[in-house]
């Protein structure tokens, strides 16, 4: 929620020399992301999205970012188009950080989103798991069950201090996740990250997909599940079957599930809420003391992962 | 360069179903001002600025901010223009803070302001003052010489930590600039705190001037005195007389000063500089560890007092 590196006129004017985009009208630092640097640009052009790229995203990943950008809007997906410049190249850089200029799309995130909310989530995230299958760069999902042991490791000696015991119910959930995650389901582009935030409307009307930077090549259903956990739980931390419902129906009228796909559903949904529980552990045990942001609660993801484990099936979200 | 206070959909929809400004296209925080939180807004109706007045600002000053601004925009100058409700006002109240939406400014702050620049805020600050004159609200300056002897007070027992003697030497300059003070000087309306931050330009045409929390009843060359240090300087604290000439020309060639506060110039200057030195001071010994806002360098402010004390009248900064 801040800007990390400031941007001056000149060396953003001697930046847009390079590209067609005309004389600048306006430039604000936005608080949108936390990984990166965001900034509006509105040009004689249009309105766009300058990005600096900060020390957590790998530079040897934006080719992947960028492209996959490129690809879905191609594909005709409410996604930020990334602008080239004069020589073709979607990837500068500004301040000695990778820059991209990309479109600025209209809408708002729903904070609490309602059932149509999670109807318009359910049919985009079938639309993108599709534009994505001709995508032809790969991207591991790092943030997988390897990803999970290491923040195990980087985590469990104190998550006693966030609840007793926290740690050992962690490497048993653990366990019981490598022992049976399923490897075998149809597998693409995911998003990875699809909360509310990375999402905007305008009225019910879903306007925009963005924030790709933990897209990888997962289980599609994966990236369902992390929907499911992201979109359909009250703030008690109960789901709410008919927005579960609502999100997985859409999906199906564009992609329908295979039967290990639904099967496989609580498993996945439990391994999604282990993947954020975990980084949340880890930055709510690593962050500056007085730091301007407050790290989210790790526990919120407990409760979930602990519903998803007490259900009987995929019956439980509302499928048939 | 941070949103303190996030609002939520709903909040922002009720709030804003007071106003006529149709339905909301986008909403994104913005690092824009360091007191309050700042939102781009954009409507069926426009871009706006939504503002949530954070507890740094006294809610009694705020209509005399609002009004300023209304007056001033009435009067014709590129300041933003605060939108009223149905019901007439233009401050209300948004998760638990006062709020207002004021009219969106195109343009960018030059971080390195040239001749052209100085030129063009010479003529605006003039422009400001004069349509500040029949403003019917007033508000003390609370950062003039009383505010001055109150911040010595809460600094100057640790300012050797910045520099040793720093505390001996802001005592005796104050001492000198209490005596010497001059309280007669034509007054009126000023802006206090116009920094290239608080400056717009497209090209090299002014478009917008912003901020007006400080904004305040004191002498008129004390505001140019203000901007003579935040424009005039170069990077390594040395005046630029070029632009201090094309600042106060472009001014005087819409009011000219008067002879006494022409001669007045170089002490006002030295009083500037001790306002945002204390504050700087205060903050930098302040602010909490760790927090991701740098506090500015108070000696910058230290170097320039310095050079004002030792000019032999207002020649130096380009003036007959």
């Amino acid at each position: 929620m801040a800007v990390y590196t400031p941007v001056e006129q000149d060396d953003l004017l001697q930046f847009l020399a390079g590209y067609d985009l005309g004389e600048v009208i306006a430039f604000k630092g936005i608080a949108e992301g936390v990984e990166n640097s965001n900034f509006f640009l509105e040009t004689e052009r249009g309105r766009f999205i300058l990005t600096l790229y900060e020390k957590r995203v790998d530079p040897a990943d934006l080719p992947f970012f960028i492209g996959l950008m490129d690809h879905l809007a191609d594909a005709g997906l409410p996604c930020p188009t990334p602008i080239h410049d004069r020589s073709g190249q979607a990837l500068g850089r500004l301040n000695e950080r990778p820059a991209a200029i990309i479109s600025f799309l209209q809408g708002m995130s729903p904070q609490r989103p309602r059932v149509v909310h999670c109807a318009e989530l359910g049919r985009a995230l079938a639309h993108f798991h599709l534009a994505g299958a001709d995508f032809p760069i790969e991207r591991p999902n790092s943030l997988s069950v390897d990803g999970w042991r290491w923040l195990l490791d980087a985590t469990t000696a104190r998550a006693g201090e966030v609840k007793a015991g926290l740690g050992e119910d962690l490497e048993a959930e653990f366990a019981d996740l490598a022992a049976q995650w399923p490897y075998e389901l149809p597998q693409g582009v995911i998003h990875a990250d699809l909360f509310p935030d990375n999402v905007f409307f305008v009225g019910d009307a879903l306007s925009g997909l963005i924030d790709f930077y933990f897209a990888c090549n997962d289980a599609f259903a994966y990236d369902i599940a992390i929907c499911l956990n992201a979109w359909c739980f009250e703030r008690d931390n109960s789901l709410n079957i008919t927005k579960a419902r609502a999100l997985l129906a859409a999906y199906e009228s564009v992609r329908p599930l295979t039967p290990a796909e639904r099967t496989a559903l609580p498993l996945l949904a439990r391994g999604a809420c282990m993947r954020f529980l975990l980084t949340r552990l880890y930055d709510w045990l690593n962050h500056p003391e007085g730091a301007m942001v407050t790290p989210k609660d790790p526990l919120e993801y407990w409760q979930r992962l602990r519903f998803h484990r007490g259900i009987a099936g995929p019956g439980a979200y509302g499928l048939d």
